[in-house]
């Protein structure tokens, strides 16, 4: 990436990007869970605790939300985003837990200029989802449409 | 599925669940973007309408976490559900709009007991996403680790 706007252009297979990080409180985790993901072990600290999980753990797509807001702030904010038709694979691989600061960083898998719009190209995303023990608590591979640097 | 909670063994390859409706507002768009996922396309109206996509449309993750709620309320309250390790394949096919209402079904794709854990299997599920026009505006692919039915 450089310059003031990144485009299709300026990315490459191989580049890493820091994200940022972000620290979550049982608050939000709970706030989050009763909107969207009500089940116990996500907005009931003492059934929680009894759960396998023993003691409450953020929803998987409220860690999903937080890497998504690292993704903006630290990349599609200063980029020529177009939105994304989806993505390939999500792990949870370990929960998140109250007062937990995720770290995300994420790597450019293939860059690919789209066959019918020549005014964007496609890229493949892993972002990589750490804890404060440097343990990955998520990863996933996503699909981004960036457009192209305009010509001059 | 049958009885007070559904375990393991009351699900089949082929099952199909209906998980009900929800209508999403503008307000509510903008609220989870806001916090989530800042895009202007996302947050500000205005700026939605000159962009690719004429308007505003909802964060993919947020379409995401409705969906996941409509899977609670429908399927995994009334389920001995141990979580869920991840998603395969998210795609968003179509943008979601202020005013949509948006209809989820499950289709069980792959049920399979665990082989180191007696206790619990995993299902494999596609959810498909329908608008109020019957268009799939989301589909997606997902794992679940359900409980098996104690032995009495």
């Amino acid at each position: 990436m450089r310059g003031q706007t990144a485009y299709f252009e300026d990315f490459a297979v191989g580049d890493t990007l820091e994200l940022g990080s972000v620290t979550v409180s049982e608050d939000e985790i709970i706030e989050f869970a009763r909107a969207y993901d009500p089940q116990p072990f996500h907005i009931d600290p003492n059934a929680a605790a009894h759960s396998i999980f023993g003691g409450l753990i953020a929803s998987g797509w409220h860690t999903c939300a937080l890497t998504m807001r690292l993704m903006v702030d630290g990349l599609l904010s200063k980029a020529a985003s177009l939105g994304s038709p989806g993505v390939d694979q999500i792990r949870w691989q370990r929960p998140v837990r109250p007062g937990d600061t995720l770290t995300a960083r994420a790597t450019v898998l293939e860059v690919r200029p789209s066959q019918s719009k020549p005014d964007r190209g496609s890229m493949r995303i892993r972002t990589e989802v750490t804890n404060q023990e440097g343990e990955t608590v998520m990863w996933m591979e996503s699909i981004g449409i960036m457009g192209r640097r305009p010509a001059t």
